[in-house]
């Protein structure tokens, strides 16, 4: 028998920072058939408000450094605000969202990143075993879009920020056992550019015969790099599918997808 | 066949604002037996907030006002920290909690409140038919406890404030058809007192026949009053019993029970 398909749509800050873009994604999830599950990450929302309150946000290589205090303001905001509007926002368009954090029916469950050279402070580790994948499995079979937030849990009662790349590419390997899972990366390009200046030079597929090729000759390197080595990791562990593209260009065929062989 | 029993635990804004009480209530809720629903109410964290920001509070008649502005708060309060705060904390507890805002699972949708002589702005009003019973029946069958924070949805996108008291006793309503509910109020007091000044006089029970008579007496009265009129249009609406006591008293006798005849 073959498995139920589901797709996993990753958002990242840039469009959670445009309602107009956020809510023309969401109208086009709304649109998508088949089972699906939403990870969204942060924004630039917790970082003005830390500042309107006179802290200072800290970031290393791109990653925020989580105190407590800033550890309140980002599950407020990811938990809270932009959890809350988006799962609203879904209801209005008719899917039945149901917002998570990783404590939430024990979703998620990670540990503090260990300090070595730097103290990332409350900041999340996570593999796929982290993952409930039997609870998921119970909501998305009740007719249920869960809609995880960027905040899991260690089980011994202290809440950690975690990347949500991390999140969507865990949560799509443990589901992966049960189901035919696609896992759709949105950022801010068309897909993977062959000419990082041209919007319209997305290459269509890449398989991992001619990733090796275009990383040798240089196409693919900087931010992509880690993102496409994440994504044939996911590939690896029994993920179908990886799509990489823009969030407004979901449900259309203008992407890039990879894939194994 | 007998109902399975239920009790729906209502905690306010003091306990939540005291963390060490606060974490002797989860520790006390966690070693209850039986079937259980916690919903809490929001404290004083969203107000000192809003100041430090440079907003300022509206309250009128002990509700507050919620504007745009305010509404955002509360929803980062309500929904994000202290829900999932206290979800962490019973996860470490051993206790399977899903925090839910209305919008989560569709589980409270309201209507905002009409404008009368008073603009509350995005304020929520809801009864018993806006609860899907159905969905929180099987989240409980599926062992897990839901954690209510007082936001709710009204299906068209937005997020309202709601009074937790009214979600407590609407959720409490809305699943007497399927269980045998006691709906408890946790509150400073160690029950309806019949000396306002004497923690000691706890009246340990109240029926529909002595309310009336404590009524007349003047026993009851100011603010005892909504809150016992609430309990006995719940249980007219058959919910079972309804105690109200001290949030460190549960799972003691130290209380007062209301029941009917």
């Amino acid at each position: 028998m073959s498995k139920t398909e589901i797709t996993i749509y990753k958002i990242g800050g840039g469009i959670i920072d445009d309602a107009a873009e956020l809510s023309k994604f969401l109208q086009l999830l709304a649109g998508t058939s088949g089972l699906k599950l939403l990870v969204h990450g942060g924004g630039k929302g917790a970082s003005t408000m830390m500042r309107e309150l006179g802290l200072v946000p800290q970031l290393i290589n791109g990653r925020r450094v989580t105190d407590a205090a800033t550890l309140d303001i980002v599950v407020m905001f990811y938990a809270g605000k932009t959890n809350k509007q988006v799962v609203a926002a879904l209801q209005q368009l008719g899917v039945n969202a149901l917002g998570l954090s990783g404590a939430d029916g024990n979703v998620l469950q990670g540990t503090k990143r260990p300090v070595k050279d730097i103290d990332y402070g409350f900041v999340g580790d996570l593999t796929s075993a982290s993952v409930n994948a039997a609870f998921l499995q119970q909501l998305l079979k009740a007719g249920i879009t869960p809609v995880l937030c960027p905040i899991i849990h260690d089980g011994s009662g202290h809440l950690l920020n975690t990347n949500a790349d991390t999140i969507a590419s865990a949560v799509a390997v443990a589901l992966a056992g049960e189901f035919d899972v696609t896992l759709h990366y949105c950022f801010e390009k068309n897909g993977v550019l062959r000419d990082i200046n041209n919007e319209q030079s997305v290459i269509a597929e890449i398989n991992s015969d001619s990733y090796a090729v275009l990383k040798q000759q240089g196409v693919i390197a900087d931010g992509m790099l880690p993102k496409l080595e994440n994504a044939f990791a996911a590939l690896n562990s029994g993920v179908r599918k990886v799509i990489i593209g823009h969030a407004l260009n979901i449900g259309s065929d203008l992407h890039t997808v990879l894939c194994l062989k």
